[in-house]
């Protein structure tokens, strides 16, 4: 666990992903304690944060649309974390910015990257060297403050994209506060990141939403739910996301995602075919190179992806 | 718990499924105990059938290319199950015909119907009557005789497609059978029962297959894998499953299964259009309705399908 401290972190949106970071700062780190360890809530109005408050995730809390509680609770803070649904960067920036200080770093935890680094030049303009783009990859089915886990983060991957404008010193503390949650930390280009994204958890999010879907709209809906296994209950647990966050991810990652969703197409066309025209060999080819990559994956799955070459561990 | 005795049942193929319905009737059906209760397993050769033996799962074993032995394990069974692959059905059938006893009763646990009733009528000609088409709904990742359970069927679904030629007592025995397993049993129309597997269980693993295959053509496949988590995990799972079997069951239900992956290739081109054009609403409509139908089907599922109409119940 890399040593880290701070003063003072203000987290925009405290559910599962900011109250985590939350929690396993304050929780995970007293061995690490510096400074006086403050931790805010910023909620859209008081009573988002009157939840996190009670269950003691965080010290404070602010509201939004309260200006004067807002710039007292981003005065001298050290860290602020976006963990809001990614449409809400740019307003959210906006709003912050007049109250920023210099020696603030900003960091996010939106699922794309390349829509909030241009949300992030849009509202901030010459001062976007204080924003360092991230995306701690770990969702839970369950959401908000009371789902959040002090080691949710422990042995997952975070993304850090910096940009060009970025002080080392800035990535390299946001890295380390990832870090001390337990996390593993790489770095990627935005893009890159988004189609990586796109392709092992947005594009299965549309595609198990489409199953249901599919259902839904067939004669016999009750019919075939009441005839569902194990293999659908599997299967279908990403269909019970939530219906805004998805939403604003597949517009948000549109690009990456409508070239996944593309090339799955064109795969599942290929098995059609074979299906079609009954080539066993084919169909057993492809189910037999499945099976192996998948349980090659799981055999890894146990660590975090720490071999793969961009990663920024020191 | 059905009161069911049998003196003599033989299972050809005693893997997962024909293990564990002996393991059931043999381990739970005690109180029931008519007769001998002998259980003879039936396989390729006679190796296949010596774990079985080993592990106490029979009480006999015989292999098909052993014409005196498969002719003694038949003499006098009460009831066959076949519980091989679904392309052997034909087969396995005209072998075992001219050694079969007027009095006994013929059933198998192939995951498609349609096709099975069209081997078991070329294979039995003027005989079918003693063959009664059934579909046990529980499957497992893991298979063979190893994986078997005597629980296996507790609280499952067992489908049986009787035939216009069938007596209703030999259908009734089937389904004692089942029940006496613990499983709820239906009757469904072959077409019926083919179309509502193809939805629930086939397609979706068509769809995981798929999904991985498309990760596997991609340019940076294992970047990929490095960064897959939670959702990617449940979602592939069946991903897993035995390539053969699939491939023999995409064959054995092509029609049926081909309707769904068009009408899924609908719904998903929908969605696609939807996420290209920005259409936040209809996304979203979709997703929380796929939501709701995926937590009320979660709900329901600790029982099984109790609640259909074409419930066999007694």
């Amino acid at each position: 666990m890399a040593a880290f401290s701070f003063d003072k972190l203000v987290i925009f949106g405290v559910g599962l992903i900011g109250g985590s970071l939350a929690r396993a700062l304050r929780e995970r780190g007293s061995s690490n304690a510096g400074g006086a360890r403050t931790v805010i809530g910023v909620g859209r109005t008081s009573a988002s944060s009157a939840r996190a408050l009670e269950l003691g995730v965080i010290d404070g809390a602010a509201a939004l649309d309260d200006e004067r509680a807002l710039a007292a609770a981003l005065a001298g803070a050290d860290i602020v974390l976006l963990a809001a649904p990614v449409a809400q960067t740019r307003p959210l920036l906006e709003r912050i910015a007049p109250f920023l200080d210099a020696t603030t770093i900003v960091t996010d935890a939106g699922s794309t990257k390349a829509d909030v680094v241009a949300a992030a030049r849009a509202a901030l303009g010459g001062r976007v060297a204080q924003f360092v783009p991230g995306h701690p990859v770990a969702g839970r089915e369950a959401s908000g403050v009371e789902a959040a886990l002090p080691d949710l983060y422990v042995d997952r991957n975070v993304v850090l994209c910096p940009l060009p404008e970025n002080a080392k010193a800035s990535v390299d503390r946001i890295a380390d506060m990832w870090r001390a949650t337990g996390a593993t930390v790489h770095e990627m280009a935005p893009p890159q990141h988004d189609r990586v994204l796109a392709s092992v958890s947005h594009l299965p999010h549309v595609l198990a939403f489409a199953y249901v879907e599919q259902i839904l709209q067939s004669q016999d809906a009750a019919l075939r739910f009441a005839f569902a296994s194990g293999g659908f209950r599997d299967f279908t647990r990403i269909a019970a996301s939530n219906p805004e966050m998805w939403r604003d991810i597949c517009i948000a990652n549109r690009a990456a995602l409508l070239e996944e969703i593309d090339s799955y197409t064109a795969v599942l066309a290929a098995l059609r075919a074979a299906i079609e025209t009954g080539d066993g060999a084919s169909l057993e080819a492809v189910f037999a190179r499945s099976r192996a990559a998948r349980a090659d994956w799981q055999h890894r799955a146990a660590r975090p992806a720490a071999g793969s070459a961009d990663e920024a561990s020191k």
